[in-house]
């Protein structure tokens, strides 16, 4: 028999937080990957020899380097996003309060919008920054997430 | 204390909607990442250099187009169904009900599913109708997701 | 209004080796990641025009060889590691007991840590041994998740 998640269980404070950065990093996400490819049209080269021919496009095995660029925002945004959302969501299904939560799922939403923002613009050393920010959130939620398996 | 997900719980119904949903999707990622491998395999040629002396197979740092169409499917792929996959589960632990989520997970997978199959064979303009609409899904689930939260 | 999860449910045992599993594999992948990254600044080579003007760097469209394998490993990683554990999260809160989920997170994760191992070393065939193996776990996942639903 299933025993389903959720339903007419008390309720979680921490749960409301973490789908607001679920929604917000996808979000994220999502608008990097669609921007890539309407860069990829804008750009006149086509990747897919069929787009090639329907467009009149040259084709070439790699992207133009503001698409390529776009890419590799987007690579480490999912490099980090993924893992900080399916951490979180052991956080907050573990239990985790808000006092802990909220502050790392924030500085975490803020230090990955942060990086693609200066990414995209060719920003050092803030590309830097943002990323080891967004890295020392992670080390955060890690350590709280260790915290109650400790406590289990 | 761990306050654990799920057990004896009343009956969430959108719990085995999404988990068919999240097996089908998980299971068109595999295929294309399993099926890019064993299309290099037989292509001939080697990425790494262990297995271009292994198999007596040229070395090349880029893939031959059959298999980079595969890997770029599979991205594609990863870049849509992983946040759908979470903003999902969101949705699924959020109490969302069938009426709103079933038609939005059906709607994703089949578009995804002919995204994949439209992908290989390089049709056009249906591989970016099928991208189009499964980014419909999303923004309906998005909506979905936004429409529990206002409700908290 | 939110119906949230886990809060005050009775204890689900399988959820500390699935947050175990989570932890372990999410590094992995970081890890992966975060030493591509170190790789390429002291492989003297830039991707990106702003870093190679920084770091007096020549810069390229491809990363060197070093760099280019902790890509390749990350990207296979991502590939199983994601899928994985979402249906494991799907698992857990279906209500799927220890004694067949716990043999299951274990086995995949002791493949995937040999595989990152293997591979950024060049060894074969464990890298193919290595990467089979956590396929086959992944199987056994998905019949599990199947023989869950099946019981709804």
């Amino acid at each position: 028999m299933i025993a389903p998640p959720s339903v007419g269980t008390a309720a979680n404070p921490t749960f409301v937080p973490y789908a607001l950065t679920c929604l917000v990093l996808c979000l994220n996400l999502l608008i990097l990957w669609i921007t890539s490819g309407a860069m990829r049209a804008r750009s006149g080269v086509a990747i897919n020899p069929e787009d090639g021919a329907r467009y009149g496009a040259p084709v070439r095995e790699l992207d133009p380097p503001v698409v390529a660029r776009f890419l590799r925002a987007h690579r480490n945004a999912e490099a980090t996003i993924y893992p900080f959302l399916l951490l979180g969501l052991v956080y907050v299904l573990g239990g985790g309060g808000t006092r802990v939560g909220v502050p790392i799922f924030a500085a975490f939403t803020f230090a990955r919008l942060t990086h693609s923002i200066v990414y995209l613009r060719g920003l050092q050393p803030w590309r830097t920054l943002a990323f080891a920010a967004s890295l020392l959130a992670i080390c955060a939620l890690i350590a709280a997430v260790v915290h109650i398996l400790l406590r289990a």
